[in-house]
């Protein structure tokens, strides 16, 4: 088990090379939770996530013991940009392997902290499997993204500066894979404050130490499935799971909707990009399934490596399920003039047509008609029914699609 | 003239009521520039824009000097968000009056803050004529969005805390519209030291202030264009022109799409969400129009006030112009199966399609043809080129249509 002594000794290692981000509260998510909401964003942490916490301690620690040549890791997440950094800093070469179907965008970032890049196969498993090879023909360290107490402590200096900025929180929340980020802030912050509440948070579908937590053994999940790719962990590691049991007061999920609607009011409120799994703090406690009312609650946002591609799907949905793009089909005389005739109700409501497509063949359509299928961009809700109100005043019978 | 004491009063007004945001070094901006880059992250700020100091000072010292009643202004940006939060937190009723067209999510922000909002008109100046028919009504006290020393003098107080986080700072890049901010950083940095070069940036689609600095009298543009809302104003005040002929070093424009892409690398590197007007600061350093290798530049990002829908279009637009999601056509003959052996190649190559359409109406076509119209999602440009040659290997003639 750590120590406050091994997290103070990291916190002292990392000083003057992460950023100690004061914790922000927050008015918005106080108002929606009756709680006093404050958030630590990791996601403007040095190479986007708390992860070079852990992989700068570990490294900075074996090269004080001398005799460090060089450093490998597997990882296609935070890790290999946390470990590229922490080595390149000391000035000690990193391999990392990554499967080879690496998005290229963080390729180039763990290569533009100094790393060299080995691909290959086609799962995680294959490029630790390449990275054990490497080990075994260069003698390299490997680094493990979690499950070791100098990566721990690490992680855990968060929990100082949180009792720092605000020695009497009641709660915090913390997103969790492997368990190292937990494992580290719920050692630091008991062995300093039994009466603080740590809660881990997984997602719903890769729910492993929630699973395992105070049960006999590790229940290692078969397959993970949600979108928090860097909480999508099938197995915990032995000794994050002996500090979870040991120090963590409870666990909660989440749901993949959950995430995105989060990860959607966090872009509009408080103007940060967090990536899914450093936004499942927040989502557990905005999921309302208990109430912190009352409670200063802290949630860590542990980091803000998200794709683009991937924004740009949180927010399309997001457009949907707000009712701004409102779709919807219906029927219309297959005739010059048609739809001159029915653009012309919804530019009279002021909506923006951003999608339109004719469908003649269909076999419940007269000869004469077309079904036509429609997404237009509306200012809200309330818009969208005085749209189709228009509509379906003009003799249009409308099938809503918003799914 | 404002002068330092009334930027120091202002900041006195300010101290408990705004955030203090640190500047922020940015390695990334830096390695781009050869600058050492500083980032004053006003997106960051209460009601997440600059603009509540300048609205707060204003009706805080027509509060110190009794008999206010209630206040009035007319927007449908950052400015109707400071005015509510000001009035609101002294106590004072404050009436917002915004054009019919704007966003309902604007005018909710502005109710979340306590004013009674006021909808007139289909543009800027017609709500601008209610707001003065209230005035002749009421009583209320108009509150200009810049045009006004008290204004001017609570977005000064930027000044001092970037000279305060940063003394040696050389050149201060800063948005420019109406032109309160620029002129408030201005009087107050170069008052304090000469030697620092502060420069304002407009949009090459509204360019008031560069065509009338250091020119005899104001240059109104007729008409404005430009995807930076905040910063589209045709006509700068006489007050803020008469601060920026005096104080400013020099004025640059900067085009829409350099803002664009500035947004989309704020999101992706710096984990920030940043309005268009907020970008241009760093759209003019990234242009590389100038050199400022080797100083210490600070961008001015104002705020951060972006509609989802925009983000949307914004990292569209971003996907494709980077090679990520590319458009084609290419010829298919329109018989069983054909669609399985094109959609073979694609998969073949690790691509996603997330768009496909046929289309057999073209007297270019043969009477066993279609034409196909493809989106497909890949890992960057590399990915792509690949996909295209083991396409075209395949007998297919490919049509880019990336544009």
């Amino acid at each position: 088990m750590i120590t406050i002594q091994d997290i103070d000794a990291a916190a002292k290692r990392l000083q003057s090379v992460v950023h100690n981000i004061p914790l922000e509260p927050s008015t918005t998510f106080s108002g929606m939770t009756g709680a006093e909401v404050y958030l630590k964003c990791e996601n403007q942490q040095k190479t986007g996530s708390f992860k070079v916490r852990g992989a700068y301690n570990k490294i900075m620690k074996l090269n004080e013991q001398g005799d460090l040549k060089s450093v490998i890791a597997s990882s296609a997440g935070n890790h290999a940009q946390g470990v590229a950094f922490a080595a390149s800093s000391i000035g000690i070469p990193a391999t990392i392997c990554m499967p080879r179907s690496t998005p290229i965008a963080k390729v180039s970032a763990t290569q533009g902290y100094g790393a060299n890049v080995v691909l290959s196969g086609s799962c995680y498993d294959d490029a630790y499997a390449k990275a054990m090879s490497i080990v075994e023909e260069t003698g390299a360290t490997f680094i493990h993204p979690f499950d070791d107490e100098d990566v721990i402590a690490g992680q855990g200096t968060i929990g100082l500066e949180i009792l720092r900025d605000l020695p009497a929180v009641d709660v915090i929340l913390v997103p969790a894979g492997g368990g190292g980020l937990l494992s580290g802030i719920a050692a630091c912050v008991k062995q300093i404050n039994p009466r603080i509440q740590v809660i881990g948070v997984q997602a719903e579908g890769a729910p492993a130490i929630a699973q395992s937590f105070h049960q006999d053994g590790i229940r290692a999940s078969d397959s993970v499935h949600t979108i928090a790719d860097g909480i999508a962990v099938k197995c915990p590691g032995t000794t994050t799971m002996e500090h979870i049991n040991h120090f963590v007061d409870d666990m909660m999920t989440v749901s993949d909707s959950d995430i995105a609607a989060t990860i959607l009011l966090l872009l509009e409120r408080t103007k940060q990009v967090v990536e899914p799994a450093g936004a499942s703090s927040l989502a557990a406690l905005l999921s309302g399934q208990r109430s912190f009312a009352g409670k200063k609650v802290c949630c860590v946002l542990s980091g803000g490596n998200i794709d683009v591609s991937f924004i740009h799907r949180i927010v399309e949905k997001g457009l949907v399920s707000r009712g701004r793009h409102m779709k919807f089909s219906t029927i219309m005389p297959d005739v010059p003039g048609a739809l001159e005739n029915f653009a012309s109700i919804i530019a009279s409501q002021n909506a923006n047509i951003i999608m339109f497509q004719h469908d003649r063949v269909n076999a419940n359509l007269d000869i004469d008609e077309a079904i036509v299928h429609v997404v237009c961009e509306v200012g809200g809700v309330e818009h969208g029914k005085a749209l189709l109100n228009e509509i379906e005043k003009h003799g249009y019978q409308v099938l809503l699609n918003n799914n």
